[in-house]
């Protein structure tokens, strides 16, 4: 282990099982592009790939059946695509092509730099003919020009003096991944991009392709920029573009093809031909090592706002920095995009977007980087009107549903017991708008986006709901649970919406006489007749609650089922979708991950300490966390319950469960909400973070593994520095004006800083 | 309306939209072949039509293909297939090709025999140059030989002289009917069925064809005999046989062709090849004269046994004599195969077979053809292992779950909320049999069959329920009610599954100590310490009741949902699943069909009068009737609770369902179960019949608006008459030793004619 390690993740591994696993770990993306750690020169034949190239937020559409179609199932969803290969680079010297797998391999690594921002990889190859060659392959996609991936090749000489031929090359014809024998992936060859035209400008080489169904343009151009002199033969057929590019070598010395790649789509640009010549055209003018230099500063303020320290377990501190990069590299960064489930790493849950984000991913931009959050905030508010129409599919009158997965904004789940049935969703994002507004403040953000959706979500709890006996009670929906499904009164929806419907009552009496308010209510008919409604719903909302055990029962019938006999279920069943008919789950008490317990994190003044504490006992014990979105929350509610051996443990086995893929399927994608639980079980969990309409608390204890930690938050135009170790925890204002904070439920004002014994 | 109108079903409509209607209502059919009314000649370009012909039991397989396959859905399914088309002949007359769309239409009536079991259509026609031409076109599916189909074609000429050229065609090249424009139906093109070879041996003309997935064989083959001295010229291609048939015809004079065609499959016959050509030589050589009265004798004995008479409503006794001719023409009468949902009359469905069987069909078969009733239940004996085998993809250790749709055996539903997982399958098949046993009083057909039936589906409650504080529940299941989907104890499956424990139990002591029941303890390894479960579960078997209202609530928290906004719903958004959301329809309290009512009807011991009028009343409000199962069920519960006018209502609704096309979509198939709900309607709704442990029961009303009534039915090998009017009823040992029954719960002793004042 390096020293450098906690900043790095390191591969020198060249079986075929890991190699696709690598694929995954050392992608390169920015939130706009992601490429898939391939080889440039490709693996032999029979060697499992999943060779890609994603665009956040393009894609195409994809027909979908089912065996049975019924009212309001969709026809069709969104998808992410794999578009033009761009990574093909060839070597070949005195006949011989440069293989990992042929000659014979002196020295391999390859390294994930996350300080930098670029991947690397390193060789050291002796030819079949003896010639030895070092090849340092360095690949960006640049967080300040994110059109731009570029793979830069170097190769030294050891041995040999003469002729290196590189064949570069882009293409069109591709394919998403397909396995027929992995039912857990698409099953058929699907074919969703065609190439329209290749052109060439100004050594500018271009692909320009559009979408099967969906009929998005993308586009894709390279530029080659070789150090020596050298003869460049450029070929094409109809569906890709190569260039041979022949340069001699000297004894010792060292030459580079900088590759140049640019993507633009039709989404973002008018004109994506254009666009990709300009962007090129200004990101070829600039050295190579100015565009690092960006890179680095990049990261050097992301890294400065949002890296979490822990001292003591250096493991663990790579595992939490890969989380915050990944984060990092998936969040998108514009309006049109926001989290795929696997970031852009992979094709796993087809590049959609869940209640990840909000639940899961959100937070750590809230607290780091407020303009990344906004940006995913803002992305809901554009697609209310998607939401509108999904609830009207659902049979909703009124009212706003998020679609359970989507791309562009319209529902892409085919199975709505587990997927539109998780009415929550609406809950979820409209309690990030809320933290939103309570970490920042920004009333005009609830103006001008928030407001409208609580109102459309309140909306829509009012015609999912009803009175029975003047409670409110939610029937037929969904909890986080994805093992019981099409319940009444899940203890979670329930407390989500409760919280909804309180808020947007909120929202409504705040603003009132507000000249935004009264356009909004132009726009959309709110009166405060409806806003009474809401908060009369919120005070009568029912949540289920057992007297005899003290629980919250995660719905109104969960306590009566038989428990899942988990004695006699063998260990290579689970998880246990794989193995079982979901109607037999659903028959049993058994939880995939946290339900109940996940509203005792996000509502924890809902209820009592003694029933958060039994409730959290009950589900432990027959919870699975066959979901990777689980682990984190227990930890984090065993924080607050003051139990640091299990908040630790089930942190550990949340922090590295990619970089040692213990769900066994990060050759898909890495678990973008599970980093998101990886930071917010350092934060919210150890730290003790909460913040709530009367203020911001922190309440930390320390593991003792662990020699501390440390990180910073953002809080109301605030930066908060926070630091445990062994024997205290200090609190730091780094920039903005004193405030005041709640440490272990005591009141301080914070304005330099405060050390409190720990 | 003529005289004989009871006995036939007449229509005279060439509207297009009757006339795929038609198709379906003068089909053809024996319980092993089906051909639809589809006219020799066919339609004009445009017209829209199913032209089919059907073996009972035959299927192909289908690929089955999910939005999102979980665990246990099932990849492929059988279906029915649209076997080798010998409809065809067309007549020409001087180059004129005879349609009744072209020419002159001077008489045309087409008319279902249901007295003779035959279709007739007759026609005077002129064609455009002038020739007049009657035509009589008889079809017959023979009850006595099942692999023959007969047309009788003959031409008598009004006024021309010379030569008639008839062509008749048999057609391998054949399809499952599909319409991209109708969701309910096959949306795409599916080939299912490839000719193999096409043979003429000793003037049969034989196409041999496979079905492409499931390879079974079926041979069709065609004999012509002409009554006047022809001329025949026989071609082929790769795919059909055509006879061009030439002879001249005198003034006044009739000529006839007959065309004599049998079917056979390999599930049948080892070599179907063979087969058909014995068939069809043994068949050729009888007059047709004798074919006739084959057939006339065998419905001769049918409407003997099996008639229900009622005077004062001649349209509604047209509608009854139809539905307990069409279940006759529907029922298998061997152990491959079962009564379709849609008969053999048209491909809705995919001619599966339902629990409609028993719950609808099987007690008309049972009263009044014990050996078409005993190869019902024969045939769920023989797919006891396929139902072991679907017990363990729904996850189940132990027992058998009958699939909820199938023909082969296995499941055949794509979607299980309301499909596998009406588990009350088991326990309606359970149930027929028990009832079998009360009527025939054959302990032998429960020894052989029954017992292992019963004590295999009472296994599967018992790994389905579980206890809860000292009661038996059953979770995630469906009821009857497909609008209310996977709920806990619904009341119907719990009452159901109760009887089914209870008779496992009963069997297993009624058997002990006999060599038979040892041999089956040796199969299966029951023990008597799980028929002593059994019995525990029974009595301890939790039903909900609901004090307050004194009804049985559906399932546990089936009251405290919304009611469905019934007074906002337009008509027009019936039925509600093909207009809403099946979540949104879940959320609500609204039936699609008869749930607890039936319950009340098939146990009505289980609860106490009040209640059983208290849920009718309940339920009444809530039930949209959208299923063709439920007004036949809701007639007999008024029935019994005297209510004369509902019991009537309800009634109508019932019988003439498919001859007036009141759901619409008569035109794939008629509606069988709600032919079996005819029957029960008169038979246990106006009569009151009940046949329990504790022996025979009446309790007969009379509507206003009929004269009166009568059937026969028999029971433990007597044969009753029932004839009620608006002075009396009177019952008529007509075969059989005296016997006690209970009228109006009355005890009598029934030797030869009891007469009771109404």
């Amino acid at each position: 282990m390096t020293e450098n390690k906690n900043w790095e993740v390191i591969s020198t591994s060249l079986e075929p099982s890991q190699l696709i696993v690598d694929e995954t770990l050392f992608h390169v993306a920015n939130g706009y592009i992601g490429v898939r750690g391939n080889f440039e020169e490709e693996y032999p034949n029979g060697y499992d790939t999943i060779r890609g190239t994603y665009i956040n937020g393009l894609y195409d559409i994809s027909e979908v059946k089912h065996g049975e179609k019924l009212q309001g199932f969709i026809d069709s969803k969104q998808k992410i695509i794999n578009i033009t290969d761009v990574q093909g680079i060839q070597l070949f010297i005195e006949g011989d092509k440069f293989s990992l797998f042929e000659g014979e391999i002196l020295e391999y690594t390859r390294i994930l730099d996350m300080k930098a921002g670029v991947a690397r990889r390193h060789v050291v190859w002796k030819s079949p003919k003896g010639h030895i060659l070092q090849i340092d392959i360095k690949r960006m996609a640049s967080f300040v020009k994110p059109e731009l991936f570029v793979i830069e090749y170097a190769v030294k000489s050891v041995n040999y003096e003469g002729e290196i031929i590189l064949v570069s090359t882009q293409k069109g014809e591709v394919s998403n991944y397909f396995n027929p024998n992995d039912p857990r992936v698409a099953g058929e060859y699907e074919k969703h991009l065609t190439v329209k035209e290749i052109t060439r400008e100004e050594h500018i080489d271009l692909i320009h392709s559009e979408t099967n169904t969906s009929k998005l343009k993308v586009v894709s151009a390279v530029k080659h920029i070789v150090s020596a002199p050298c003869q460049i033969e450029s070929t094409s057929d109809r569906l890709s573009l190569t260039s041979k590019i022949k340069f001699n070598i000297e004894l010792g010395k060292t030459e580079k093809l900088v590759k140049y790649c640019v993507f633009t789509d039709s989404i973002r640009c008018a004109d994506p031909s254009i666009s990709a010549i300009c962007i090129m055209q200004e990101a070829a003018q600039m050295p190579l090592i100015k565009l690092y230099k960006l890179q680095q500063g990049y990261l050097d303020e992301f890294w400065n706002r949002s890296d979490v320290v822990v001292e003591g377990d250096s493991n663990l501190q790579q595992g939490i920095r890969f989380s915050l990069f990944e984060l990092l590299q998936s969040v998108g960064k514009d309006k049109y995009s926001n989290i795929a489930a696997k970031g852009l790493s992979g094709e796993g849950y087809e590049g959609h977007y869940f209640w990840d984000t909000e639940i899961y991913m959100l937070p750590f931009f809230l607290l780091t980087n407020q303009k990344l959050a906004e940006n995913l905030l803002s992305y809901r508010y554009e697609k209310l009107d998607d939401a509108r129409n999904n609830a009207r599919l659902m049979g909703h009158k009124k009212g706003a549903l998020y679609p359970w997965r989507t791309i562009s904004g319209s529902e892409c789940s085919a199975y709505f017991p587990s997927g539109p049935a998780q009415y929550h969703i609406d809950a979820d994002i409209a309690y990030m708008f809320v933290q939103h507004y309570l970490v920042t403040n920004d009333l005009d953000f609830v103006v001008h986006k928030g407001a409208e959706v609580l109102f459309e979500t309140a909306r829509l709890w009012m015609d999912a709901g009803h009175y029975a006996e003047d409670r409110f009670v939610i029937d037929a929906i969904t909890g986080p649970d994805e093992y019981t499904c099409i319940v009444n009164n899940n203890y979670y929806t329930n407390s989500m919406a409760k919280y909804n419907l309180k808020w947007a009552a909120k929202f409504f009496y705040l603003l009132k006489g507000t000249n935004q308010l009264d356009d909004l209510i132009k726009k959309i008919q709110i009166t405060e007749e409806e806003a009474e409604k809401w908060d009369e719903a919120y005070q009568k909302m029912y949540l289920p609650y057992d007297k005899e055990l003290d629980i919250n029962p995660q719905d109104d019938t969960f306590l009566s089922k038989a428990v899942w006999d988990f004695e006699n279920t063998p260990k290579d069943k689970y998880p246990l979708l794989l193995h079982y008919h979901p109607l037999y789950i659903y028959r049993h008490q058994v939880c995939k991950q946290a339900d109940t317990v996940l509203a005792h994190f996000l509502l924890e003044d809902e209820e009592k300490l003694s029933t958060i504490q039994n409730s959290f006992d009950y589900y432990e014990k027959i919870t699975t966390h066959d979901s990777s979105l689980s682990t984190c929350i227990f930890s984090i509610v065993a924080s607050k319950l003051g139990n640091i051996r299990k908040a630790y443990d089930y942190f550990m086995q949340t922090t590295r469960l990619d970089l040692d893929n213990t769900h066994h399927n990060t050759k898909d994608g890495i678990h973008t909400a599970n980093m998101g639980g990886t930071y917010m079980g350092m934060v919210y969990g150890f730290a003790g973070l909460r913040i709530k309409e009367t203020g911001i608390y922190f309440n930390p204890i320390l593991p003792d593994e662990w020699e501390g930690y440390a990180f910073k938050i953002c809080y109301q135009n605030r930066v908060i520095e926070v630091r445990v170790n062994k024997r205290e925890s200090s609190f730091k204002l780094l920039e903005g004006e004193k405030v005041t904070i709640h440490i272990k439920d005591i009141k301080y004002e914070l304005c330099g800083e405060l050390v409190i014994e720990i």
